[in-house]
């Protein structure tokens, strides 16, 4: 809350200062911000206030004007450097860590980012280029390859020394201990070494049971064990056990957000990477294939209502009931397939214990199914004196609903089995199923009975 | 992957042990284990299984045992210790740190938190119960009372001597000033102590410009200061700024993702504390409230269908394309929801910013209105052979995903500004809202139509 207020007043002061164009007065107040608060700063401008602001600070304080867009994410981010040259952006480059300067570069249009490779110094656009040839969604990429190592025969005074004379090197925590060969021996924490006398070997405290990520393993299963380890870093290494870099916990908070936004937009069937604002042309394009599935699924399930014309012609009044079977066994499916999906993202549910999982959301859907039958038959009864119409449309939402708990288990289940993400496709097989089912089962059922149906008048 | 191979083993001879009752080799098994592998092989256990083999260790390796449960999170964690009995639970509750403990107890059935509390040695239940004090999902809920922190006069020599004499401190990353009265005066990085000389006073090296949350801020509102500021750890102050605990970075990850789980949830109406294993009745009663709301809109867009029963008596076929409006609208909608409940979450869609949202996501509704409208109409048109009935449903669609777009977007910021959860409550107004409209706009513009339309032969 307290923060909020206090962007906001920025936010204020920032458009004050630009309107009457007082630049000096701009720069002394955004270079005291941190660079979060500039990043949110940055979100809440608009377009023409965010690139003249931005411009104007990466002009007189180029790392935190970087350190401000890296916070923003690398597509954001990228977006605003884009305004900028492309020697603008190798010099701005240099000022942040090889990670964030590799995945800002990563996001700008292809002839740009291989512009600005081109005219980075050597040495530090063969870090990014090497940091680039990771395939996404690695460790490779997250890692930062400026990663302090002491050699396994140092002495603890040895090591505090080293450590003094590297004073650029940030956020370090642990001490990684390495071999000759730069094989990743052990590891030791900074506060054991205020602990033991300086000549104890290093060695001696080292702890040499320690967890790594390989440089290719998923982002998600490096975040995974940070969390479970409780991890404020966790050393990456080559298929040689060769340390190459670290990842910090605060790229794995990161990366459980964007999982997380992942995850709940899969089950809406929006792209990952799709933001609040990014571009209306560009989020048509990628809601749209999509809906476009949904609009044929709909059709098949049109198609179910069409092979019930006759009776729907002798009752319309199906016609009136009808939404509510598919549309209960919609939401009961997506209830079932959202734990469901979150069990299996949270590492809960597995194959092993499916079987349970099965067991009860069966349970649950027959039991929201007949509570819910009944009152709905109640309600069509009392409002259309006829039992059986009711009965009907009862029967159809408890069949429709344990299908729809059947359903929304097994299938994003199944679909991890074969290693697709479960929340990517689970929502239109649950929706096409219970519509499908729910027609069915509520217009064959009326079919079934019709005899003692109400008569159009 | 290595990992859950990892587990999977461990697995299998816990399985093995427990069936031929080797107890002291599954002990010697367990209690070389990762406390957070083995909440892993617990959650993969039967129940009965990992009641054996939690009592087991509980028994012999108690601390372990209960920093497994930690863990497993409270809900599951209290599941299991309940199992216990209250003395038993007192011993091993004072184990683990105060706030792993309280959120365990807080969780336990009420006569036996009660009991444990008693039970336990007066200064550490004391402890416990002012935490229980803080309300649900306060910083004081998580944070760490036993905060190492050095008073503002030392000098760096000093600090460190202090800080090799309190061995038993787990986690120390920053190390916290205070004043005399334990006002919370500076913070200076276990680094920076190693990189100045002993004689140095702490005040001279400390950061004064330091960011706290207070006893009562809200979780999340904490997890986001540090992630925004990449954090390891973030002091916990009362009202008048005096240090009284501290949160680290590991708690703040099962916030986030808590979080993530919870607005996950409730976009699909499933409450938040519920997991994949949670007992069929207990999830029964926590969805049903949900499927009731949503019978009861169901029963009101029947009520709109209903009034266009004599248009439906007329052409039966209005019942086939019918739902295809309806649902078409709740899935665009769907997605301009989550994009925007998920942008609210994630602070990038303000109240400021909110009007560029409103326009971005109604130009992506009637771009995807238009572009699904005509395939939809085109499809009826070659099918049934009537153009008007397709114009008819694709003028429809363009409305109702106009309209789906805006409630998605307008619905979720109104509820924030009035301080609701907009996760909670949009996802059953926007279903709603296509519902009706799109049986309204389809229906209504068929009977505007009508004598263009199909006949009944």
């Amino acid at each position: 809350m307290a923060a909020q207020r206090r962007i906001d007043l920025v936010l204020d002061s920032v458009r004050r200062l630009l309107r009457v164009g007082a630049t000096a007065n701009l720069l002394n107040l955004l270079q005291k911000q941190h660079p979060a608060d500039l990043a949110q700063v940055f979100t809440e401008l608009t377009e023409r206030d965010r690139e003249a602001s931005f411009s104007l600070l990466a002009d007189r304080h180029g790392r935190l004007a970087m350190e401000a867009i890296s916070e923003l994410g690398p597509e954001a981010g990228a977006t605003l450097l884009a305004t900028r040259s492309a020697e603008d952006i190798a010099r701005l480059a240099q000022e942040i860590p090889s990670d964030d300067a590799a995945a800002l570069i990563d996001n700008l249009p292809e002839d740009l980012s291989a512009a600005v490779l081109d005219l980075m110094r050597p040495k530090e656009s063969g870090v990014v280029e090497n940091l680039l040839e990771y395939a996404e969604r690695t460790a490779g990429r997250i890692m930062n390859p400026q990663v302090f190592a002491l050699a396994e025969d140092l002495t603890v005074g040895e090591a505090i020394t080293e450590l003094q004379s590297n004073r650029e090197v940030e956020m370090v925590f642990y001490l990684y201990v390495v071999d000759d060969r730069r094989h990743l021996v052990g590891v030791v924490s900074l506060r054991r070494l205020l602990l033991v006398s300086p000549e104890t070997p290093l060695k001696r405290i080292m702890s040499s049971d320690l967890i790594s990520a390989r440089v290719d393993m998923d982002q998600e299963e490096v975040a995974r064990q940070v969390a479970a380890y409780n991890l404020l870093a966790i050393p990456v290494v080559d298929e040689e056990n060769k340390l190459v870099g670290s990842i910090t916990v605060d790229d794995v908070i990161d990366v459980i957000k964007d999982e997380a936004t992942e995850d709940i937009y899969r089950l809406a069937g929006v792209s990952g990477d799709e933001r609040a604002f990014t571009p209306a042309l560009e989020s048509l394009r990628k809601r749209l294939p999509w809906l476009g599935v949904n609009l044929a699924t709909a059709f098949v399930a049109a198609g179910v209502v069409a092979l019930f014309e006759t009776t729907i012609d002798l009752f319309p009044v199906l016609a009136i009931f009808m939404p509510i079977v598919a549309g209960m066994g919609g939401n009961a499916g997506t209830q079932t397939l959202t734990v469901v999906v979150r069990g299996i993202a949270l590492g809960e549910l597995t194959w092993s214990n499916s079987r349970k999982a099965l067991v009860k959301e069966t349970l649950v859907g027959i039991g929201n199914g007949v509570a819910l039958g009944i009152c709905a038959a109640l309600v069509v009864w009392a409002t259309r004196g006829n039992p059986v119409l009711g009965m009907v449309l009862g029967m159809a939402m408890i069949i429709n609903m344990f299908v729809a708990a059947a359903a929304g288990t097994l299938v994003p289940l199944g679909l991890r089995a074969v290693n697709i993400d479960p929340a990517l496709a689970s929502s239109v097989f649950i929706t096409t199923m219970t519509d499908v089912f729910g027609f069915f089962s509520f217009l064959g059922l009326a079919t079934i009975f019709s005899q003692y149906l109400p008569r159009v008048p």
